[in-house]
């Protein structure tokens, strides 16, 4: 099963970033992470990350398989760009976050992408992504 | 009459996107229809597409013409970056879309564009732009 | 093709109203304009207007005919009972208005219609009503 | 590692309910499953269920051990007794939902106990339990 | 100390843009002006102006140096991601703006950038930029 | 007992209306039942309906009797002019409705009439007149 | 001096309404009142009250004169289409309400007239229309 | 058919509550009149009452019958638990309140359980629940 | 009858303030014509003036008399203080304003004060108090 | 005079709960001191606990005394099944806090209790407690 | 343990004020017997009244002592000056109210004040003011 | 160029208030900064600091001079008093905090002086004082 790995604004500065909300890990070593875990799983996974909404937009547009993993950032709270570009595909779709976002700031609280994604996995560092290939490989099974 | 064609993210996927509330037609099936209609009414057209806030906002500021139509796609609900964009210019610009966003979800219902518009055509599909150049034609009359 | 032009309260008043807004042209002016364009576009034309919120209903309730095209001025803005009525008519419904509704006072960019009708025109003046014409036309051929 | 199981209202009729939104499993049928996944996990289980929030309340506070995965059904959107009880606890506590509440009504878009748990895991059916068994492992590793 | 002149979308377009707002000065005038001024405070000046919100973002996270003055233009209202980036740097961060933006319209008075800037300049012209100027001087004395 | 059973806008179209919501049987039906069931019940009925707002209010004035049951349709949520003239009147006022108005989009959820009225009966087709009628027949017992 | 006296809905029911609202005296002594205290002032008053809304805007619509003392009852608090027909008209306008609305029920506070009109009585009873007067003879002065 | 009276908080407490909203007779009373009602209208019933929100939840599931009458008290305000526990039954559900919830408090005339009902009946005492049975009585006809 | 003339924040200023609300007529001329008027009416009048919220409140406390026209400038919108001390007089109170407050910006269109007063008269200029005085004659008549 | 301590959902947790906020002694070593001052003062106390909400609605219903303190825990917040069981009694009702609501998250700073209690109490640790006897004592006295 | 008690605008007028909410004793009756009180509890207190919102600003300011006792009337609910100033004080601080300001308007049921206080007692009468020095003594012990 | 510097409440406590936000300078000590100041830019300052809302108002409309610094404190955030006072003064008006209010609580990020004032420059400590004097030095250059 083909799965994009796709990562939002800032998230490129992970490791340097506020580690109290994001951990210390860099994104490179959660894509290495990733990738050790989609062997076991069988999963084959791709990565993207921009700092640029419509460049996320055309990536999800471009994509042809079978999941997408999002960590929007920022992006989460107000691009509906990105949810009409989500909305417009049929794979699965799982939005995933470092932190709680229900656990943070008011305008961090609410998701427009929420709605057109299968399901929310929020609050468990790098492990939050790792829940995502997990819940992938199982729909597989 | 110069007339550029400004259409925003997501509506490069016309055709596969949710043909219930966006049509069948490809974005360059819809082109080349207004192609056809222009050359009736006698305008002239350029055509640009981007999935880019920022790109939108630069094509605004580089055009020099007469008229601008503008389906600025879920930007719509939320960049003031192309409201103001929009607000130094002084041609024509008509603000169109093919569903009718005042009947759909409440966060559609707000365009942030519309008061630097001329005027609004919305719901009508395909024709939505038509009207505007119609529109645009009965002015230079 | 049978349409009805309806038009509600104040819109009787044209031509002497605030002209910054609503145009020279008086009710009469605009009607007989849009007489000669149906010619061309094969369409027959009723023409009604009142003052009325429930006449303005039973004149809908009583349309027998493929299409209506209504400015319903102000009520535009709270008549629920002009809702329902085109609500229960399955011809064409296109929503006009001479000034940009969605570019005035916050009260007069509600539009309760919306939701009932197949989309909105305005901010052209009376080529908002020419445009709504051209649509049915097209929507005939 | 000792964990609690723990279900709020109506999820006693599961397999009744509305399947589209929850699937077609009893929740004896869903703990099974997790009793098996728990074993392979090397986590041991307890199951609680009440239709009553004090109940849920007092279930909270007389567990001892290391981690609660806390569905609360409807009480999460309304029981800040439950939340305080949730917050007195110390030990790993994971929000589970069967389906997205962030993308059903709105009322249903707040939770009030994710800000005093870890994180939440959402939409996924009965899987959203199991991930949850995955995360409470993983912090054990 | 090296300090980041960091302009947002449409300010590449001032002497041409609405001059009762933002002044008749371009933007190579104002950074002309700036850098005649810094040579009197010891500054060091870099320029970047971009209308797109991600590469915003990029410049932000790039920057090596003392101080970032910025003027997000209608980024400043909504881009959480520029608020995201700005929040992971420790330098000086002064936002300016031409206009009073809490003399405006409703929808300008909001900055989501101010809770993570050391403080605000907003309403002096080009003046704003050159009080930002003079304050990253007086911080080092 | 005299009763006046009064009807607001669109029911004069009962029968060809959204038979969804509101049933198949036409004003007449309902209102032929109603006198049926009076005549068992001792009521002597008068019936009235009209789509303007001030027509209705008229009525209400002019009512010498024990009761009115009033559906007053797309007026109950904001002709203020209606609860007026309820206000003024001390006889047994019902609300009816046929549709839930509780359980249907967010603006039929207010009646501004209720607070004038001694109950309502909303929810139950016809029946809600039905009911009406009962509770009045048992006030006079 | 020609001065329309305009009265809404319901206040031809004066007398019999709620006295503690709105006094005493029916709308006849009222206008017999008004006619005498007219006598003394110099003022030629006509007189008009209707229930219906649209016939409100029409007798604005008609009025030839010099000023309008309107009470609009409880169109007050929703009648656009009161408001944009008066807003046509240039003479004096002036809004009496017999009791206080500004200490009433929280619907009553909002007057959608007052932002066209001169200026506002409200509270003094019949009083309120004699003021009216009093300011449109000193206007004359 | 079986019908289920159900009661929530406080409603043990009829004949020494407020009797100026909810009437001088006790529940026992209240219940032996629709004993009686419901001999003549061939209904079987079944009579339950708790203070606690969880113990309704339970008697809802647990009935197994054609009708449920229900008056929720305090909790009709809040109980998304008792709603989801209505929604999951498919037989007649009548909501009913001895006061008018619509003529009282701001935080009484939201019920969160009318939409899952088939209908609202407030406002008559305890003739409100002689209407519920009235109904049921009906639909089985 | 005595009659305290009370004049709020600014009010001081009149004369020299924005003519186009206020006038051009000074606080001193402005009460010099109160003086002639209310000899003419048999009035006897008390003049005060402050900026200081506080002293307002203490003036009206020690007021003996039959009659307050306050124009609380500013105060009106904000000061519950003055209110208090409003509320605690029996005496004939009456609000007035030079500028129409209802048809100004959204924060002056609320009094906090009107709950407490007999009634308001705003928008009339000079006039305003010219009628408060003709009303508090009437009273006495 | 006979007393009720009524304590709600997580209070049987004081002495493990949050120190910062409820201090550090048991709901056993306060109810000790109470009985302690009550003796002082010569009042006979009886002391209830329940996380249940029904079960603190039974225990006001049944409570036959002269005053109520009640500290109803998160149900302060929401449970107007509460205000109303207390609404129901006429004897003393003080609601006290152990920590200052006020002066909390914004959604602990609404009681729906208060307008049903004599006053309130709240944010001195166990003194709260004390100085509603106290009160309870004076009046008495 | 030196204390201020402290009381804002209109506290002067009390026992002419109305006694419903405020009680039949004046100010000085009721320091009069706050100091009998003192005597027996070992407290010295200082008195202040003032209308003047900048002179209880200044008044808190120059205060050295152990305890504050502020009933600042209507400046609770909007003095922002206040709060400054009582934030920026150490000692104990209490808010007392003479009725219950939770159970009164709603504008008067926000305490800008509380935040900043240790605690709150409203809606006692003069006994608020007794148990704000019991406490403060038990504080001492 | 003569400036007053115009300081409202709690600001004369500069020094011992909370010096995280304030800085630990007493207002005697910046005001002796700004005169060193204002020698080497060749303005002539005035002072002027009270607690009193009202002071305030009356030390504006008294200068006579050609700019105006103002830091208002808590009045910043409710005083239209202070605002009307400003918007009738022609001469420059600079608003100033110490703290950058745009990134406290959400009550102080609202200035209602802002629309009248030239602009504002917070958040830079005694800085801002500073940067508002080289800004109006600036403007007479």
């Amino acid at each position: 099963m083909k799965t994009l790995i796709l990562n939002g604004p800032n998230l490129n500065m992970l490791g340097t970033r506020d580690k109290n909300h994001y951990g210390g890990a860099t994104l490179e070593q959660i894509n290495s992470m990733l990738s050790t875990e989609s062997s076991r799983l069988g999963l084959f996974l791709e990565f993207y990350q921009s700092n640029i909404e419509g460049e996320l937009v055309t990536a999800i547009q471009k994509f042809k398989g079978d999941a997408i993993v999002i960590n929007a950032g920022a992006y989460t709270h107000y691009s509906i760009a990105i949810r009409d570009a989500l909305a417009d595909k049929s794979c699965i779709k799982v939005e995933v976050h470092l932190s709680n976002i229900l656990a943070r700031e008011e305008f961090r609280k609410e998701s427009v992408l929420s709605p057109v994604c299968s399901g929310i996995i929020s609050g468990f560092g790098q492990d939050s992504y790792m829940l995502a290939l997990e819940y992938i490989a199982r729909r597989r099974a």
